[in-house]
């Protein structure tokens, strides 16, 4: 209950600490991520029922993933005492990687807890990019994502999610959004931890009131949907599908607060949505893509969005070759 | 012998007339393709021995393919009596879509003449599109790309490879190569007909003079290779790879002079470096191209070009699940 508490408040207080940033912050940003994160293309796709969709590609970072937005907008934050002591994160995902990029210019030391059960490929890569590495269960490593305590108090922790400045880096993104496409009025972005697509929200409000930005998610793993409909977070059961196996999740409460006051709402597509969702982006436009990235080409494609100009945000194209082939088999 | 030799003058008449255009004429083009055509994004990749590669993402044109650059400069110059009375075109590929795109606007009706064999996928989506179809052996079809008469002259014919103003329409690559890459001093094309080599090679050394093109191809089907060996164009028996099935090719006797005259050569590479290039292609640059395409990359990392700018032109993304499954298959 006290971990709950102030989980509740450090959310609390993480919002009040974004809401508060004004359009520069957010301008700055995107000037010092400069040299490690590129504009990312905004591609069109075939218009529907009056709607027109694009795609903003953040699969065509050189990391394959918006995650160098995060994590160069945190390490070029960074003391270079910090740095010479280096840092630690809990990252199941592309926050590795990118943290190792973006701090390499640095010489900047990386420890990554993550989970025993993570794909060979990634672990191989991690290695390549000299990030050391300590292997966790599932539920060890889920208590660093919560907690933040590695036990490792001399190195830095950056939190793949709730990280200020990496929150501030994913909201670059919206900056580009409203430079390319002043018309744009609907902004869909795949939900992880919720960084990305708070990010994107809380950058838009600042630069461009009025474009709603909604997160979506797959039916049988929505926990974002489940805490707006309870009205907090709370733990569903994941059912394998599409873009990820069984498992638990919920939001984190540090996220709940900021996500709860900027997201215009949660838009959940089918399995057989983002199936044919990814299928269409390989085929049609042409880009590999993460399961989650059809995901949000669904949801625009699905909703209630008649008449509207809907970015659909892909998120990352760090998908292995037995994953692609697979989701493409009938 | 006759038919050669009037092949022989047409060529040289192709390229004295493209040979003498400006870089004012491939400016125009830009604009005059600009409402199809998108300014396609060129993405850098890791650096190799000291050279720089960027990736020239036609496949990430609507259409799939930079033929929607050569059929837009060339349908927006036909009088309103020639769309008014049809266009036929000899197509295989990504032309007949491209101008049935273009020509939508103008309701201008389109008469396509295609190998008996061709993919159903294919023929398919030019059925979507309106296209009237012929079919032929492909003896017979490419007859019709050598002499041009498809007994039908009431219409007027579009050869896929040898319009005047549908190379030009290929030369704004070249256009936009110069105006994002001011470092540029290589490019590297796949060689299909020779339109989209010829085309980049001439525009590029109107706006930016010194910078080297190249086309290339694969082993065992290097009809270009060939006919520089003997020093005009030969037919070649194609062995079966990565990019294309069995046949026989030749380079047109009309495309040669200019080709000979614009190029600074013809790179050729392995069937092994072509799978790798595509491979990597999809899943560390997270982009769809047809296997053409993989042999640019291919070139561009295999060739010397240690301490070059080297931009590797991916001229489509138009590949079906199964040729793509297949293509990443160990």
């Amino acid at each position: 209950m006290a971990t709950e508490q102030s989980g509740e408040d450090a959310g609390i207080q993480l919002r009040d600490r974004i809401a508060a940033l004004g359009a520069e912050a957010f301008h700055d940003a995107s000037v010092r991520i400069s040299q490690h994160a590129v504009v990312t293309p905004l591609l069109d796709t075939p218009a529907i029922d009056g709607r027109r969709i694009r795609l903003k590609c953040e699969n065509l970072q050189a990391t394959g993933s918006f995650k160098i937005r995060c994590a160069a907008n945190v390490i070029e934050q960074l003391s270079p005492e910090t740095l010479r002591r280096g840092v630690v994160t809990a990252s199941a995902g592309n926050f590795a990687p990118a943290l190792a990029i973006a701090g390499a210019p640095h010489g900047m030391r990386l420890i990554c807890h993550i989970p025993e059960k993570s794909a060979a490929v990634k672990v191989a890569k991690l290695r390549a990019l000299g990030v050391e590495l300590v292997f966790h269960d599932f539920e060890a490593w889920w208590r660093i994502m919560q907690t933040r305590d590695t036990g490792m108090p001399e190195a830095t922790f950056l939190h793949p999610v709730c990280e200020p400045n990496g929150i501030v880096g994913n909201g670059t993104i919206a900056i580009e959004l409203a430079d390319e496409w002043p018309e744009i009025d609907t902004v869909i972005v795949p939900f992880g931890g919720g960084g990305l697509v708070s990010g994107i929200a809380t950058a838009m409000r600042a630069v461009r009131a009025g474009v709603k930005v909604y997160a979506c998610e797959i039916e049988g793993a929505a926990p974002l949907a489940a805490a707006f409909a309870a009205g907090h977070p709370v733990t569903v059961d994941r059912q394998p599908n599409f873009a990820s196996g069984p498992g638990r999740q919920s939001v984190l409460e540090i996220m709940w607060p900021l996500l709860r006051e900027m997201l215009a709402g949660v838009i959940t597509v089918t399995d057989a949505e983002a199936r044919k969702a990814f299928r269409d982006l390989t085929l049609d436009s042409h880009l590999v893509v993460e399961a989650q990235s059809a995901i949000a080409y669904a949801a625009a494609r699905s909703a209630d969005h008649s008449g509207r100009n809907v970015a659909a945000v892909l998120s990352g194209g760090n998908i292995d070759r037995d994953a692609l082939v697979a989701a493409l088999a009938d």
